[in-house]
């Protein structure tokens, strides 16, 4: 019998709203948190790429972690970014997110020095294991490449899985490479793996994949989540054409400005389409663009009526 | 009359030893410090690449810095590596140094984000100043493409230096290309420029630059000082040719366990080699090799005879 799955399906890095001030608007946050899962996430990634979380400092990402546990989210459908740079922040962070009862983390590699050795990277996560101490802890390794310019290598997810086989359970693949995914789950089935784009969903699922982490589940889990149920059924390869060409359209666009900026039209709440530097807003011209081509070509709209 | 400069000469991004139990280790931090200062260093800058600072938590590195303070170390001499991918934890450091009384710091601009656009890096820079609030903050920005990927193209300095004239008032090139530093040089007069290397001492200080803030400052800081101090005598040249093959010789090792590995020899004290993951110590055969090669070829020694 294949093992329980710890996490699976559609999870969404939840983005990160922002205030007048320039801080995260908890509110904003947590009623989108609540949306999504309304909509169709099986689980919310926050502070990951796409929230921005790197644009976060240690006390934002905590705060704003307690705030959806103290909301109506269980937090075994947690799956916060706890990565760093830094090997005391990543701990820090890494033990709040067990304590708060967190289901899995998803863990960036320390990213500012590059092309550092596997060992190095090795003993980075040995460090945070042994640093957190706690056998509650499930680590999700979160390769991106194309912006960490550190990774996982095919051996070094090996000699993680191997050491700590009931602790590093899982990776979130955003290479954007398909062969390299495939690998993985190839390599290692009894890891779960998430692509991290919905147009390697059902390619996924057919491996043994767990479902994906994408960007534009922020504003698509309807239609992924649909893939992710129906995956055996005959409709399940034109289901996927649909939610592939949705992706492809949006990611057009710079991926963060561009989803806030779709939240903010369809919530009528312009303070939504906020980002912090080193981001900048999707200019007026573009934002409106975006919106009427999706709508054109993809029928694309969010519906809010009934979001609490 | 020329402006008076905050900081020039030689400055070393000191090392951050580590204990047995993987912190920083303050006692051998503080004491290496005030050995760099006797060296002939006119500053220190603290958590720069070299520091492994990335690899330090936020209160790791305040705390550090709070123990250079409390020692023989003025404050005006120090200009502490404040950066980070983070807003709100680069405002908590900068404040922090700038409460301390630190003469500067040293600004990577935020690094998780690849190819930001040059509005975002500006509002970046913008928010600091805002958040930090404080006329005495004077902010060297921190250019490493090598390492950091985002860096500061001369339109984006030219942009800082117009709207913060009294604030942004340096620049630390280690992007290893003379021509990017002669650029910067010769458009804004008014920085501090200080290549990241000693192999650009000479021509930086016939430049206008300021001096040089490089890792290999850590283990020759008295023969790098020579230049500075003799730059325009007759022998200038011949000193510049001799650092000049010191470092080469050097950066032939991976630099940071390199350099940890000659101070633990040197000082008979093992523990020193200690580095945080993502890297890993110079194997032993490797080390040996160095401090010999470096003995053989430029007389290299380190003398902690009459150390504190």
């Amino acid at each position: 019998m294949a093992k329980q799955k710890i996490f699976s399906g559609v999870i969404a890095p939840v983005l990160t709203p922002f205030g007048e001030d320039g801080g995260p608007d908890a509110e904003r946050f947590v009623e989108h948190a609540e949306w999504l899962m309304d909509e169709g996430c099986t689980a919310l990634a926050p502070f990951g790429t796409t929230s921005e979380g790197n644009s976060l400092g240690l006390d934002e990402r905590m705060e704003l972690l307690e705030e959806l546990v103290d909301a109506d989210i269980e937090p075994e459908n947690l799956m916060p970014g706890t990565g760093s740079c830094a090997l005391a922040d990543a701990i820090v962070l890494t033990r709040h997110a067990v304590d708060l009862g967190c289901g899995g983390v998803l863990m960036l590699p320390p990213f500012y020095y590059k092309a550092p050795n596997e060992e190095g990277l090795f003993r980075f996560f040995a460090d945070v294991i042994e640093g957190v101490g706690d056998d509650r802890l499930k680590i999700y390794l979160y390769h991106i490449p194309p912006v960490a310019q550190v990774g996982f290598s095919l051996s070094l997810i090996g000699r993680l899985v191997k050491e700590f086989p009931d602790t590093v359970v899982g990776l979130k693949d955003s290479s954007g490479d398909w062969s390299n995914t495939a690998a993985i789950l190839d390599a290692y089935p009894q890891l779960e793996v998430f692509p991290g784009s919905e147009v390697f969903l059902l390619d996924g699922l057919k491996r043994g994949g767990a479902g994906c982490i994408s960007a534009t589940a922020n504003v698509c889990a309807g239609p992924i989540r649909k893939v992710f149920d129906q995956w055996q059924s005959p409709e399940a390869e034109q289901l996927q054409a649909g939610i592939t060409a949705l992706r492809k359209a949006i990611q057009a666009y710079p991926m963060i400005p561009a989803l806030k900026a779709l939240i903010a039209h369809y919530r009528e709440d312009a303070g939504w389409a906020k980002v912090r530097p080193p981001f900048v807003e999707l200019p007026a011209a573009e934002a409106e663009k975006a919106i009427k081509t999706l709508a054109d070509a993809h029928g694309f709209k969010l519906d809010f009526a009934d979001a609490a």
